[in-house]
């Protein structure tokens, strides 16, 4: 029987810059070879000091006016972060939805209030999830002998579609994809768009795990069997691909 | 701690037109009250005999004309199928991507190859998700005396991520989306942005049960503690409201 387990990892202290991650869950959690971690964004943000104090930011005139056309009225200094971390804006009404540089999609880049401490500190996304992943599985593998797999997750939303989802944003030690096009199915029928999206889905999985707020930013999945090496970065769609408009 | 199992419920049968699927399960699961389990919709629609013979479908001018732009090359009566099943066509360049008449925005309408025998069928969405759902949630109620939640999924893609996740259609008895807005984190700051789809979450990780094909297209979650009941419907964005463009 194929089972999957979903391990929220407790007692993880407060996270701060400098922090050894991979020693503060390796203490709270018996790792085996083959376990995946979804560990979420924020914490490895935390960890690597991708933390915005707002009084070193000015606010320049489009942030002001963005600012003033949003729901939540944000602080003009944080809408300021949020166009720093982007490439390009796709609403600027109601809510600010942006195109990170690393190629995401969501809301306010990533850019989120910390919990750590002080309103006035922002977590900004870590600049390159994938090779946070690698050098969080590195050091866990040194801690623990266990080869596991890493997913550096956040919660995203979708247009069409309410509500949020855990999604994968960095990935190492597990495939991101698995490409079920050539195989055939129980009908001997070839597969037609069967390239399923595993780290999103067991990141997204991973999120009902993680408690109503940040207390559980780390769980263990056991029982996966998925074999290769994939990173966040393959998920992100081309934006010449944009198939749906 | 917080644990969350997803459990492959094997051996089932080949569903046909009229089985009883709460029965089909009930007999392969030892179900408790509180689990969920997530059905994959193709099995959900052959039982109620969602299923259309190609051979009585004759494809109009439109359909003949898009199926001949798609990278698929489908046979133009399943285009003409696909057309049917939808309100609104958002690109039919290379990938058909339409609105359904529940208000899904997804390739083919959901419009599938069967493969329960005979190439020349085709598998629709049931026509109401939530009622197959909350249907089958009374049927097993009846059989076991447990009170099981249920969630008829399928795989969706995404505009600016590649691959399908599973994504949830139809629920009863457990909610849709938890809304933590209002409620405080960790550091006594208002929660932004953040309403759980917490179905679709758990319709994403029970993806990973599913495995490959359709061999195992019922899956058992248990541990959740999710209070409430909700609906499929809720997760639908309307299309006044998309945020993102």
């Amino acid at each position: 029987m194929r089972r999957l387990e979903l391990i929220g990892v407790e007692g993880l202290p407060e996270v701060r810059p400098g922090d050894d991650l991979g020693q503060l869950i390796a203490a709270r959690a018996e790792l085996e070879t083959g376990d995946v971690l979804v560990v979420a964004q924020k914490v490895v943000s935390k960890a690597e000091g991708r933390l915005i104090d707002l009084n070193d930011v000015t606010a320049g005139t489009e942030a002001v006016r963005i600012a003033g056309r949003l729901i939540a009225k944000p602080d003009p200094r944080m809408v300021q972060v949020v166009l720093n971390e982007s490439v390009r804006v796709l609403r600027s009404e109601r809510v600010l939805i942006t195109e990170t540089r690393h190629g995401y999609v969501c809301a306010n880049a990533g850019v989120d209030h910390s919990n750590a401490g002080g309103r006035d500190t922002l977590t900004l996304l870590p600049v390159d999830p994938d090779a946070s992943a690698e050098r969080l599985r590195a050091r866990l593998g040194q801690l623990t002998g266990a080869e596991v797999g890493i997913i550096i997750s956040d919660t995203f939303g979708r247009p069409w579609r309410l509500g949020i989802v855990n999604v994968a944003l960095g990935v190492a030690g597990l495939p991101a994809m698995l490409d079920l096009r050539g195989t055939l199915d129980d009908d001997g029928s070839p597969l037609h768009a069967t390239v399923l999206a595993v780290a999103d889905e067991l990141a997204a999985g991973a999120g009902l795990a993680m408690g109503k707020t940040d207390r559980t930013p780390v769980v263990l999945a056991r029982g996966l069997r998925l074999e290769g090496h994939g990173t966040g970065r393959e998920l992100i769609r081309p934006p010449a691909e944009d198939l749906f408009r």
